[in-house]
């Protein structure tokens, strides 16, 4: 394992890329802007799916799969959504290759052109509205909660590993409502699914709130957001809930009889998180050292490393292991014994630091005579050597405080960079190094799009449970009155 | 429940249709050629991914992701890759939709013309062999052992839902090895969980064997496949596994540094199931009454359909039903209540019978009283009255009942079209009445294409665990020696 880690302070970008790289998450493929997902990062993305795929479930939500392909002309139906999402997307449009007659490989054959080009879904609700045109007659076959696991495509100029590919995996939710209320409650009930797995699972501290009309996905009356901040101060928007009114209703005639016999337009949302929130992870947490992983995704939870120079010391050294291994497996721990002999000790070390690894435990055949066990947390690096015996015991109490400590690091670094900010000139000074300012906004686009514009900064969220300000005072750019302090920050 | 589901005997294939349908499985979409899965069809889908993927992971297999897309040219790599899968499939040439200057919504912007055009994938040979060229350096880095869960797009002009679809979902493994044993040890271990699957968890009996060359997969060495029997006697491949020997590692440079440092190529398996296997499950076991599922693969084993009239007959039945769905729970089993107040029970006894729900309760008011319940099994179509007190405990014996009775009719139904067949008139006749015939082949290519053309039946696979008969004789064709009998069938 050579650690070729570029320290944050140094460049927080290329430490970023460094750690996706060293610790085996994905790597660039032949296609541009889109990736691959390595073994270790997608076992990351199966825990992350196999624990949101339950709480969706507990909601009454039901997986489906729609086609990959959308018409072209299902995007020009609904106005805003065309805005949004038909311009840089993949566009397929012919269906076979031939032998190329200069005996040049394959080309494209000019006769297989389509009579109509398909879109590579950039996300679904046009292919999903048409089809619940079918299934939606009465208010009795309202609610419908699906949601599909599966891969969405949207060109990128430029792109980085998990945070912005052209390719990406995700789910997305798309429920039909006979009414407003219903699907509102369902658009709040959603985001803080979302917020609830991230803080509990991914140890990430994040704020719920609405985003400002000029942020609002396309084609959505309201759109939720869970924000997090990243170790630079930046915002990272990890996933997102819309109440999206009747619009597809209207766009793709969904209507149905409601009891009074009386036709109606259904009501829509949509919610979906990425493997955008690997990225989110890898930020969040990790150090100069490597990944940092909460004990709650990570796919190996505790590594054990034999230290050995005779192969009577390997044997009896891997036979405790062994059987320490089986005793935290039956406690539902996940556990590797890197057994491997071709590598030393202090390069096993390294590897499972770098790979955020919560728990590493060394034994030699000395520490076995003595009937003792070095333990190593990796989010502290700090080690301690324990009885072999108590050392099964303490693992599971060990591996939620290691969840603890993430998440409470995560938040005191987000506290110390949290802040009300009343002044423009203060405002255009600190934003730029990394804070969430707390500031009044007179609630108009065009003063969004202006200190956007001077600062790059943009609304991340109108805060509802966390860092509420319902107080009034004066905007932080035009002096306008304002009701309630919003966030602020730059973001990816 | 208005069943309308035409009888096999009428118009076999329109009964499958009726099945999809009815069943509430998956429908057509917009798209040409891709069906949209409904909750219920992927409810099935996702348990045959779980079982299947803890099966895999057992042998040691890992889970990634590649890219959606294929560079064109990376089709060209492999001479007999290209010429079987890079002929129909979806296009993508342009990156980019803009608004059109004529004002009819969005048009394809010129300019946004790709250098190379992208293939979405047909499958994932060439874009994985080109990312292992990264992986691969010295023999300590092999086995790679990768799986995949995607979708791909093989452009059909026929296409029957899950049979044959433009879009489908499938599995795909693709391993890598130091030496052409370990590699085809490998391709004979993975069509033995294919096999395993099938029968366990699908109660489906398949035969396993080697594709004759004509009908292998482009590029490999060896095919093996499991076959199994439909309802109409024809065949259904259900599963593949490839031995792609040395083509793929040189076709994209991957070479790995041996324990004696000298260079060789890597050796290359794949293997895929695909929602094919819904088909092969609809088609094995339903019947004209609709779908039948195996218990073991069934998202509901037990419907609970309460009778009553008045609303304290409604809420005595429903607080039994709840104790009696908390102990089959506790179990393992799941169980749905249909607590539907403005549906009849008649009504609902034919929902959960088309869509094949193992085992129905049906309670009433005097039922309780009496403390009795009615059961009905839908593989024999069969009610009878039992205790109310023995029921939970009764129920786990009977799911493994219906389990055993599923797989006994489609093993005895099998065993009633194989048989030997020496006389080519004969052949002829009984080919396309819906056969396994055992038949002597000269081992030509030759041979196998002439009784295709005349009968349109192929050699489904030359078997190796059922059906095997290495017996000398003279080929059914041709009359030039022979020394095993193979399968010969019409297939899907």
């Amino acid at each position: 394992m050579s650690k070729v880690i570029t320290p944050r302070a140094e460049d927080y970008s290329k430490w970023y890329n460094d750690i996706v790289v060293e610790a085996d998450l994905a790597e660039q493929s032949a296609v541009r802007g889109c990736m691959v997902i390595k073994p270790y990062g997608y076992a990351i993305w199966e825990k992350m799916q196999s624990v949101l795929d339950g709480m969706f479930k507990e909601t009454g939500v039901q997986n489906a799969y729609f086609p990959l392909f959308i018409p072209k002309s299902f995007f020009s139906r609904e106005a805003e959504h065309v805005a949004g999402f038909a311009k840089e997307c993949a566009v397929v449009t012919h269906h076979r290759l031939m032998n190329d007659p200069a005996g040049n490989g394959v080309v494209v054959d000019p006769d297989a052109k389509l009579e109509e080009e398909l879109i590579v879904r950039p996300t679904s609700e046009t292919i999903i509205w048409s089809v619940y045109k079918n299934w939606v007659k009465s208010w009795r076959d309202l609610p419908i909660l699906c949601n599909q696991w599966c891969n969405v495509v949207r060109w990128e100029m430029r792109t980085r590993p998990f945070l912005r590919t052209s390719e990406f995996l995700w789910q997305e939710g798309h429920t039909a409502h006979a009414t407003a209320e219903e699907a509102q409650a369902r658009t709040v009930q959603m985001v803080h699914v979302y917020a609830d797995f991230a803080r509990k699972w991914m140890a990430l501290p994040v704020v719920v709130g609405h985003k400002s009309p000029n942020e609002r996905f396309a084609g959505a009356l309201d759109t939720l957001t869970i924000e997090a901040m990243m170790q630079d101060g930046k915002a990272l928007q990890a996933g997102t809930s819309h109440f999206l009114g009747q619009n597809f209703g209207k766009s793709f005639d969904v209507q149905f009889a409601g009891p009074d016999g009386n036709l109606q337009y259904a009501w829509a949302t949509s919610w979906g998180v990425s493997t955008r929130l690997m990225g989110a992870l890898i930020m969040a947490h990790s150090d100069d050292e490597g990944l940092i992983l909460p004990p709650a995704l990570a796919p190996i939870q505790v590594a054990m490393v034999p230290i050995y120079k005779a192969d009577e010391e390997r044997a009896a050294v891997l036979e405790k292991f062994e059987e320490l291994a089986k005793a935290l497996r039956a406690k539902g721990i996940s556990v590797k014994i890197d057994d491997r002999d071709t590598l030393r000790p202090g390069f096993k070390f390294a590897e499972w630091e770098v790979k955020g690894v919560p728990v590493r435990l060394a034994l030699g055949a000395r520490d076995l005579a003595a009937g003792s066990i070095e333990i190593f947390r990796r989010d502290t690096l700090t080690k301690e050597t324990v009885s072999i015996d108590s050392v099964v015991e303490s693992i599971p109490a060990l591996l939620d405080d290691i969840q603890k400590n993430i998440y409470a690091k995560a938040e005191a670094f987000r506290a110390s960079r949290v802040e009300k900010c009343d002044n423009w000139d203060e405002f255009k000074e600190k934003i730029g190094t990394g804070k969430f300012l707390l500031c009044h906004w007179d609630g108009t686009p065009e003063t969004e799009q202006a200190i956007k514009d001077a600062t790059k900064a943009t609304i991340r969220c109108i805060p509802v449970d966390s860092f509420v300000c319902e107080e009034p005072g004066r905007d932080i750019y035009s002096g306008k009155p304002s009701e309630r302090r919003v966030v602020f920050a730059i973001a990816y």
